[in-house]
């Protein structure tokens, strides 16, 4: 239904129907309000899974495709089995793939032809906030840092450009940076 | 080695190889510094790939026992392919099972033996910020909610105290409720 000569598949993108979804959504704000959810469930030891089934947004539930499990574990240097990565090194998966989603719909919405993107993430932590060690020491990360290499069909400068809009729009980045409020309850049974 | 007399199975927890690994840091500060890493290379529309190989720490460089490799993607109401959950619900596990790995770690060392545990873990989020809608509405999560169901062989006084000192020692916690500074660099080819 759109005028654009852009074609749908711009890097997988279907630009016509993202430009067509914030049209809409500009014309009925409440849409935009999403609730995501995963239910982690002890197994053993640091081991733990998270089923991720079901989300709220755009005025409806939906389900995915599939019912999305995860695991998580401690490597055996810090006593656990290394069943699973840590769950600081699934914060790096949201970080970079956050990134990586709004780098190729905004090179699309820009006409920019994508042929190869990788971000490689790495986090720095100090464990004597977590071990207990040290009240001086926080508990997560003290940096982190995400080194893009970008090729396209554009100068570098707008393939930078690509990079930047995409920081300011992400909202794992936004997260990571700059904190979110965390409520937890606790309901116990014998 | 140890003279405890706890079980080394207590939940699955080796708490003597715990507490041996927190006394050998205790002496040796530089052990305590790690760096985890992820790449994430894009596959096609918002569809990304990680792969989690290797991290060091206590002095050394380890890699895990597999080459672990998650996918990430945004769902169709989001013009994705839902191939994967998205970036923000992987936040949502990292935070669940950072705090359900510390919740066996206290626990064992507290001598509470688990019975069952549960976290649900959700988010609201206002598209209207990633969508480029408003400037007043930020990007991320507005507010993420985690609700414990835990049970095991202590009053509930107990199990609500290991879960409080799970989270004031959890590292995916303290970066996302803190924040964490986060540096991007960019390379860019034709």
């Amino acid at each position: 239904m759109s005028a654009s000569t852009e074609p749908m598949t711009a890097n997988g993108v279907d630009v016509p129907g993202l430009f067509g979804t914030i049209d809409v959504v500009r014309g009925r704000r409440e849409l935009a309000q999403f609730q995501f959810r995963a239910t982690n469930r002890w197994v053993i030891g640091t081991h733990s899974r998270t089923t991720i089934e079901s989300f709220s947004g755009a005025g409806a539930e939906h389900t995915h495709v599939a019912e999305y499990a995860y695991e998580a574990d401690h490597p055996e240097v810090l006593v656990g089995a290394d069943r699973a990565p840590t769950p600081v090194e699934f914060l790096l998966h949201a970080l970079g793939a956050c990134l990586m989603a709004g780098v190729a719909n905004i090179a699309s919405a820009r006409g920019v032809a994508l042929t190869a993107v990788e971000a490689k993430i790495e986090g720095d932590i100090d464990l004597q906030g977590i071990l207990g060690l040290s009240d001086e020491v926080r508990n997560g990360y003290q940096q982190l840092r995400v080194s893009f290499h970008i090729s396209g069909d554009a100068p570098p400068e707008t393939l930078r450009a690509i990079v930047d809009q995409s920081r300011a729009r992400s909202a794992v980045f936004d997260v990571i940076t700059n904190g979110v409020d965390v409520v937890v309850d606790v309901a116990t049974a014998s």
